[in-house]
């Protein structure tokens, strides 16, 4: 009993399964993904809480505990947990009133923010509701990604420019900067600008440059990724030096220098109540961004990712996040694949990086406080533009007006109008236009292809049909969206059949039947007997038999259950009988 | 142009096409059918106006334009259109508060729920949204309208007994009730219960014994269905006649015997706004309830029912019944079946039944003003009792547990709360369970039946699987909300087949697939590639590959579609390379 106790409480902590088999390869491996990530999160860190209206330290705050927590709860190992771009600006967006009022006011919502986000995941986690995330479809993620990323960059314009502004949306980002124009700070602007194209120049080409200068791959990628970090420290330290180009650029100022103290969020409940919705809509954007990144890893690593289980090592991220004075967290993308790429195995790199994270601020927080924020605003520029897709919107074109709707309306509302009613409006899309195509499913009249078993549809093959029986083939699940779709499809075939002596429903694409469907079935059936026409089934697969026989429709039914439709047709057509 | 303009507007006018083939012997059974409803429908007119709180001749109103104009516009020759049960309590429950301030505003409250239902039926029949009504699921109406029938049966009880109460749910009437009880009157109590016996054995025996005493089916039916206007007509002579029983019994009183007039109804903003939802309710319901009965019986009369063009006329109706004082009204289930029953060929009848209604208005109605009120309490009980489907429970349970919460959730919060948070949860639950299921579908790994050409699954059935190649049949079609589901899935397998070379998946029952489908797999077959794993599909549908072709997955898949299971295993099994 106390055995089955302790597997069960070691089933929530996959450490205790990988740790079984940790060795010095595999730690040497981790600890040098760690510091490749450790490099690449101090400043990403740092702009994200800037991004977020947050003072700096809050971005390292959350790079510590939530990396411990996921490091002991999450099953991917290469999954690089911390503060990300998109849950910034939706951050940004939810505190902005509480900013306004008291930038510590803030910073207090900016942590509940993470508490609750914690609550929800780790509840969800211990209910199973990880398939809920599913339900945001891939066009409702790029249209508010791509639009998220272009929402982030405007949004950083200003501080290139040399001055402050703010809105929800793209609109009212580029009114504030446009009534703020007199405000330029030129030598912040050709700062800006050498650092942009710095960024931009080394992401593109530094690796193959590094590579055809001789670099082992691993060592021409690992410097190209430590551009960002090598910019920051250059500019900080030529503020250090008094350089006189760097007079009058605004720089992130007093980053606090200590750890943080364990307390608990501000438990004023109407900030609570304000804050749930936005903090819903971060778990859940955050949440399948990481679930995304982890399986797709997954699969090449062959790692086995449980998606309730992630649920809850995200969900203690976040709890502790908010218990430390951090903002929300998730698994990035970009820095989920460096850490891969740089050899993290098992979830240990994360915890490695946690420690580098620790070290960085006791060590080198207080001095950047020099730091020019125009840089920071280049690094988040640089990086969210990757976010944007914009083949996505071609691509979805081609494939389906339906769900290319979809797409550009949740990108049109995330950019004009705001973070919440760009996702709320795609999910309810989607869901709709599928429940709409389903509603209405594909229902063809078979016949048989000569001398074959097979029956294909008679509008688009040569086909055999007796005239006195009919084969509809349903292409669909029925439930009771579409139950009434086939009864109306089936007066239509009478009035148009008038001598019918059979039908024929041929379930092979039928896999689950629900009442609803079922009485209108026995309505169906009781209607064709009373009119002396046989209904008969094909090809009805296990489940949905099983199905079948936990009612009455079987033995009512005025006709036969096939095995097979050839069988069926065999039987009933007009050359056998 | 002209032609092609005036048969566009003909085809928005039925009664163009079958009043083209009418004649003398569809008249007769026409007007045979139309004297027997019209019996039957003016005491069930003044039930239902008086079930919604209104004076009774507002029911006759709602019988006479509306039938005109579902029969100009209505597509079932079967239906009859008028007042019915359900509608009426939930008019009710609509106008109830404003009935409190004042009668005639409450009268003014239901007229412009018939408008604004016409105008819903109007304006969803042109645009084609029929298809809306049937995301209510059989559990959901089989459970509100069982819990209906209870409501207006206890909402009835009050007047049995000789006195009035009131209440939007089970338990409020009950309150009611036991609050009044020192309220009874004696002799209506006897003369209610004398009442329900006579009513209740003619509908159940008397049909079989005139049928011994030797009289034709038709007439037996006729005179068993002619019961309660005979109560009504006995019970009215009676307190004409001053019989002594009847002294203090309560009567409908002062009935206006003239016709309708045509006028706006009230236009108070405010009133719109106040019962759009609840318009909105009534006509979901009431619509679902009507295009059931017609398809129904439209399959055995093989009448193509059209469901747009039936919301067109069901619109009309209410839209009419809006501007001659009418409260809403729909089609019933009861009175089409006898209908159909006595002989209506043609939407005709439903246009006699209208004269027979405006016959019976001008010479009766101030007559009928001493009408016994129990009478009517009487017949709505009776004919409400038949809607309650014990059987229904019973039915859902041993079928499915998921159809069965929906209708006990509906069922309960229709008796305990009010009809609104019963429909609304409902259609929430029906739909959030039908995403559930399909978001984690049936997925097979399946194996080859020695000898022959079909593929099981290796958990119900003895097959042979060659340990390099897995097969799985996925049976749903592929979208947003499951497709992680498949890549979890397929995740585990190379987990636990670490000697995996092929993976097929065999898309016999994938009847669509989406683009976060479609990039979920191209995810797959990406990090299978660098996994050196070929990735294979069969049996693919021609519209599934038609949707493949429109984007680059099957350039870059690694590996082959085939198009059958057999074919594909041939070719890849270790027993052939």
């Amino acid at each position: 009993m106390i055995l089955h106790s302790l597997k069960k409480l070691a089933s929530f902590f996959p450490i205790v399964e990988w740790s079984a088999t940790y060795n010095r390869p595999k730690a040497l491996s981790d600890i040098t993904a760690a510091i490749i990530v450790t490099l690449m999160l101090v400043p990403q860190a740092l702009a994200y809480a800037m991004l977020s209206g947050l003072p700096p330290h809050i971005g390292l705050y959350a790079s510590m505990l939530p990396l411990i927590a996921y490091g002991l709860l999450g099953t991917s190992g290469a999954l690089a947990v911390g503060p990300v771009a998109v849950a910034a600006l939706m951050t940004a967006s939810a505190i902005a009133p509480f900013t306004a009022i008291d930038p510590d006011l803030g910073v207090a919502a900016a942590v509940i923010l993470a508490a609750i986000s914690g609550l929800i995941l780790l509840l969800s986690g211990i209910l199973k509701l990880g398939f809920l995330a599913n339900f945001l479809s891939h066009p409702v993620i790029a249209g508010f990604i791509s639009a998220a990323s272009v929402v982030i960059a405007a949004s950083q314009i200003p501080t290139l420019l040399g001055f402050s502004a703010s809105g929800d949306n793209l609109v009212d980002i580029l009114k504030s900067i446009s009534s703020k124009l007199d405000q330029i700070h030129q030598p912040t602007v050709l700062l800006s600008l050498l650092a942009l194209l710095i960024l931009v120049l080394s992401r593109r080409y530094l690796t193959k440059f590094l590579l055809i200068l001789g670099l082992s791959k691993f060592w021409a990628q690992t410097l190209s990724r430590c551009v960002p970090v090598l910019i920051v420290l250059i500019a900080t330290l030529s503020v250090h030096m008094g350089l006189p180009v760097f007079n009058g650029v605004k720089v992130v100022g007093d980053i606090s220098a200590g750890l943080p103290s364990i307390t608990l969020p501000n438990m004023d409940l109407a900030l609570w109540k304000a804050l749930w919705l936005p903090a819903l809509l971060i778990t859940i954007i955050g949440y399948v961004e990481s679930i995304s990144v982890a399986q797709s890893l997954g699969i090449k690593r062959r790692e086995r990712i449980d998606p309730d289980q992630e649920m809850i090592a995200l969900g203690a991220a976040n709890f502790f996040s908010g218990l430390s004075s951090g903002l929300p967290v998730t698994g990035g993308v970009s820095r989920s694949v460096v850490n891969a790429d740089a050899g993290a195995v098992t979830p240990a790199a994360g915890l490695f990086t946690a420690i580098g994270i620790i070290a960085s601020t006791l060590f080198i927080a207080t001095w950047l406080s020099a730091l020019p924020k125009f840089i920071l605003s280049a690094t988040i520029i640089v990086a969210v533009l990757s976010l944007f897709e914009a083949d996505v919107f071609i691509k979805t074109w081609k494939f389906s007006k339906r769900d290319f709707i979809a797409l550009v309306i949740t990108f049109a509302l995330t950019l004009l109008v705001n973070v919440e009613s760009g996702i709320s409006a795609g999910v309810i899309l989607s869901l709709g236009l599928h429940l709409y195509r389903s509603s209405r499913p594909h229902i063809a009249i078979v016949g048989q292809i000569s001398g074959t078993e097979h029956f294909r549809n008679i509008d688009r093959h040569e086909v055999n049909v007796c005239e006195n029986v009919v084969t509809l083939r349903i292409d669909e699940s029925l439930y009771f969206a579409n139950a009434r779709f086939l009864e109306k499809r089936i007066l239509d075939i009478l009035v148009e059949h008038r001598q019918i002596k059979h039908l024929i429903l041929m379930c092979s694409a039928v896999n689950d039947i629900d009442i609803s469907a079922i009485e209108i079935l026995e309505v169906i059936n009781q209607q064709l007997k009373e009119s002396g026409i046989g209904l008969h089934l094909s090809e009805v697969k296990g489940p949905v038999m099983d199905q079948l026989k936990r009612c009455h429709f079987i033995e009512e039914l005025n006709g036969k259950i096939y095995l097979t439709q050839y069988q069926a047709y065999e039987n009933l057509s007009c050359f056998n009988n």
